[in-house]
């Protein structure tokens, strides 16, 4: 519970309408994507930045250590209150698109604007925002700059990080500070922007976006490779793109999530497909689709294909996207817990990371289904367990970062660190740079105010 | 001059062999493109990283400051040794391409490695590492990555920063740190390759870059439009852009350039012409070039071009870049020092900021020649002065600079702060900023030994 005092404050700074402390918001703010619960002591809704000033200030003077929400969607843990004190809500009052500037291509945005609605927004005046998250429609710009998330077409237009212009944020002792400016090119001063994207929140508040847009390309299409296995989508992936290819998004699905299609959404695919990769490509003229499907094609086929569909117009091109879509739900089959990590490898090294996968799995005695984004190498691993065998699960999840890591591959392409990676860290970093991360943190957040207990820091 | 123990200890490190402590080439490595001029104590070469990591120990433990240097090309003093001490020359052992992975197309080098031995080695591998900043046949990648250099095909393609995806870098107490993967995707941990990059050697040493490569396009032409004032052709720039084009290069040439062309150079270019931009355009297929010359075109003559031409070869296309290239060279008609600034603005501002910067010229009695990467926002402003009046040159450019800053641009687009833009630092960055960068060089280098004097910290 908040203590009363510093209650009487925050009442000064945004009004007792902006504040919750009674138990039953409590439980609705102690919880995110991860279903892990933290309670926090308030939740308070700045009505701007200069709130979030006042705030920050007050608590930095008092210690009260502050979480940053936006939609509490993340996979990691980064918008729970860890421990306990103020959660920063952006939802209420900060969630305007401020400007979309057609003439420098960016949108000016405040953290709590879902990313879909920009996506919408903009696309109504011929302009395109790629990031997109799988939570589009109901996560934040501010959280995706928190987490630096991916999406689907990243194999093609890069992260959320390729995106951001310049943000405003206030540091943990109120300083409001202006990063980056409305220009493609700005070298002055240190890129406080770059370090405080995929920040988790640890470092300043983000209180203000400035976007890159780009033209909407004019056309697009869909197409599905069938491999007879896993190694063969996973070598035709690194090798298309070697050659030249250029998709929007190269999506895939290994031989367990298929079968889990088709026994319970009775997804039509070749029982015996060993893995399929599906995906968008686009381009200003219709030559441009026909040059990235047909390289496509006759990589996929060189790498062993099966099958090189395209969808002829936009109701084949759902049904083509449709087995993806339903990837997350269909593997339910296979337990009724699942460990869901993102580890990132080298494209090349695709091929053996998922048969070593798979062997750790055997260890174990799991089933681990994947499906992603394997044109940028980032792989949703699903560690399939019955809630009895939590601990195991972790063991293997453990195995597997460390396998990761020693193929040059990342803990996490998109999902973030949070709490729920934290116990990995050491086996990602060497102890240098686990000092260097402290370092920085203690330079911006010398009380350690800012989202504490996250990314082992 | 070097103290004889601490050379000792050098000698040690590297060898006798690798250190260089006479007067002439203190001398030789005194300068760089500012023509200002340091002389340091000693110039050390270290032989790996190892080396790097047991100069800088010793160098924390001992106060000494390093410089570290590239090929010594900078424009604003990045690697001039203005507090003295060491200079840690990458280029004679530091300078191998260490690999050329087509698989992932990454390319992993060492800092002191030249932009174009890159460039071609890729290229024979039907690859692409895009960044072209005009000194590109003698500039080095570390030095690229240290000041983020653009170039020309940054109005496509982006920025040194867009291209890198890992590095291996020692902190000023020795530490060594690798930051990112061979992954396009990453989120464990804070960005520290963010924050190094355009840190102007000012946090730590880079021993080693990993940088992305992509598919080489297949076709390639040049376009020159030809305006009769420098307020269209600047116009000409944005609405060309939000209307869809996305040429490699847009780059831009004022009627002062054109003027001095043509009587240096004999360039054959119209004589009333106010303005000109001259690019490339690429694709994979030959119909995207016929889209993005007819989206230019288009909008170039709506904008009030007079003329809009296509180079047919490769040898049309030489004679309509001559002009760009030739640009610097023909400008010194206008008075025998030339004071070199690369503001940028949001490219909408283009025309408001060329014609307030001629009034300000006026003012001062000054011609301020402007060309550069208009496609970007990026221009090269050229105040021309005669020798005795750099004091007035200097409070021209610093009319400039708040100007720039007043419309919401930066100091620097992409030659760096270094020494020569560190005084405007305050033009451009609140109190808060300023702190904050304090703040973070503290947190790398406490004892303030790396690159001192730069970047006004």
């Amino acid at each position: 519970m908040i203590d009363r005092k510093h209650l009487k404050e925050f009442i000064k700074i945004v009004g007792r309408e902006n504040i919750y402390d009674d138990k039953a918001h409590m439980i609705a703010y102690s919880y995110d994507a991860t279903r892990t619960r933290f309670e926090p002591d308030a939740v308070i809704f700045p009505r701007n930045e200069k709130d979030v000033s006042d705030i920050l200030k007050y608590c930095n003077q008092n210690k009260i250590v502050i979480t940053p929400r936006g939609a509490g969607s993340g996979f990691t843990g980064g918008a729970l209150p860890a421990n306990g004190g103020v959660v920063l809500a952006m939802e209420k009052h900060m969630n305007k698109i401020l400007e979309i500037d057609t003439q420098n291509m960016v949108a000016v945005v405040q953290p709590a604007v879902i990313n879909m609605d920009l996506q919408r927004a903009v696309e109504k005046l011929g302009l395109f925002y790629p990031p997109d998250p799988a939570s589009e429609e109901y996560s934040t710009l501010g959280g995706n700059v928190s987490e630096n998330a991916g999406g689907m077409r990243a194999a093609k237009y890069g992260l959320t990080k390729d995106y951001v212009m310049a943000l405003r944020a206030v540091r943990a002792n109120g300083d409001i500070i202006q990063a980056g400016k409305r220009t493609i090119k700005d070298v002055a001063g240190y890129n406080i922007a770059g370090i405080l994207i995929a920040s988790e929140g640890t470092l300043a508040v983000l209180t203000e976006l400035t976007l890159k847009l780009i033209p909407k390309p004019k056309y697009k299409k869909t197409y599905m490779g069938v491999f007879p296995s896993v190694n063969s989508a996973m070598s035709a992936v690194f090798k298309s793109l070697s050659d030249g290819a250029n998709p929007v998004a190269m999506e895939f699905l290994d031989k367990l999530v298929i079968k889990a299609l088709i026994e319970k959404l009775n997804v039509n695919l070749p029982i015996d497909a060993g893995g399929v990769l599906v995906g968008d490509v686009d381009g200003n003229v219709p030559e441009e689709i026909e040059f990235q499907l047909n390289t496509l094609r006759e990589s996929f086929l060189q790498n062993g294909a099966k099958e090189f569909m395209v969808a002829k117009d936009e109701k084949e091109a759902k049904e083509l996207w449709f087995a993806r879509r339903n990837a997350s739900q269909s593997i339910t089959i296979y337990g009724n817990k699942k460990l869901n990590e993102d580890i990132s490898v080298p494209r090349s090294m695709l091929p053996e990371a998922l048969d070593r996968i798979y062997a750790i799995g055997e260890k174990y005695g799991f089933k681990i289904p994947c499906f992603g984004h394997a044109g940028d190498g980032n792989i949703h691993v699903n560690v399939m367990i019955d809630k009895s065998q939590i601990d195991e699960g972790h063991k293997c999840i453990e195995e597997i970062f460390q396998l990761v890591v020693d193929m040059g591959g990342t803990l996490s392409g998109e999902h973030g660190i949070g709490t729920s990676k934290a116990p990995f860290m050491d086996i990602a970093f060497t102890k240098e740079e686990l000092k260097l991360f402290k370092d920085i943190k203690r330079a911006f957040d010398p009380n350690g105010i800012l989202n504490p207990a996250k990314m082992g820091l």
